[in-house]
């Protein structure tokens, strides 16, 4: 790394803190030189313009969620236990995130999605490229046997999301000291539907 | 209704709307005057203060969800009935909500998550109500019968929320088309799961 991506990686990581707080789109450049007693130009010489910004802490926020979530659980067998991991993996993220204002890109999506452009464009494309990584994890473990052939991965993902954005607002919002507890068994249940049946053997 | 009744209604409308976009949080009594081309000593008068004014628009918006959702229910059998009713009611709400930034309260709920005070106070007060009418509705469906009596009517709440949520996300940011019919899927599995079992008849 030159020094010039050093400054760039802590200006960014501040800026990701900053945004888990303030919301995504109340993260500008003039919001971060303040926070950062650095110049607006000086800035503007790194980001260019507000969405650009913006952009680059998604693209941020996203690289440490791949490293903390997705990448290590690539070492587990696929199918089951893989998905496991991932779940734990991602509960361990929302409850201990390093970002003070929590997840970016649960509060990111309510913020934008009713605002058209490159922001959203790429905050919607992330989302789908976690999302498909569940489904196809979950097509995996079909394929190995652990879950049944005729069910939908797509469902399968919509419904693990469900599960993590209520554990989310029952944690932060409500202070439901339950909700990690319920959020764990909605998971077993999920996967209990999911499996496939044990085949008797008939004797004929 | 007084014609200062009438005002102040009209008032809260619009800055229910306005905040569905801008966020709660950016929903000041000086957004609001410029927003309705009035006085900010004019809008002081009604309100004294944007927590007032913030609050005041959390209960405008679980009014008419009140009136939308939860009121009309009542006049189905309690239980399974009721429940079915309800979460009609809570998906047209969803797909056909008036505001045009989408739910407040979804918004509002990471946004406030990390700001203690009033404001999210009464928004967690307001959740929770309504996470208590669907486990209320839920529990007296154990008593009729329709359900399990070893379901938790908590964890019931709790997933439901997440079916939701979920939905939320992906029609509104993810603009998936088939969000609406997985939201329905997942509930059905939902209720099959915590149908109380049929007994078999024995002839012993």
């Amino acid at each position: 790394m030159t020094k010039g991506d050093l400054t760039r990686q802590a200006i960014l990581d501040r800026a990701t803190r900053l945004a888990s707080q303030v919301g995504l789109g109340g993260l500008t450049i003039g919001a971060l030189a303040d926070e950062m007693e650095l110049s607006k130009s000086g800035l503007f010489a790194h980001f260019r313009s507000k969405e650009a910004l913006q952009i680059q802490v998604l693209e941020y926020g996203a690289a440490l969620f791949v490293e903390a979530v997705v990448r290590p659980a690539l070492h587990m067998p696929r199918g089951e236990p893989r998905l496991r991991d991932l779940f734990e993996r991602w509960m361990d993220w929302a409850r201990t995130s390093p970002l003070p204002g929590g997840c970016l890109f649960v509060a990111a999506a309510t913020e934008f999605d009713d605002r058209p452009g490159p922001v959203r464009d790429r905050l919607a494309q992330l989302q789908r490229d976690w999302l498909s990584v569940i489904a196809t994890s979950f097509a995996k473990g079909a394929t190995e046997g652990h879950f049944a052939a005729d069910q939908d991965p797509e469902q399968f993902a919509q419904d693990l999301y469900g599960i993590m954005l209520s554990y989310h607002h029952y944690s932060r919002l409500l202070g439901d000291a339950k909700a990690e507890q319920r959020a764990r068994r909605a998971f077993e249940t999920l996967l209990a539907a999911a499996t496939a049946p044990v085949l008797p053997t008939t004797n004929r």
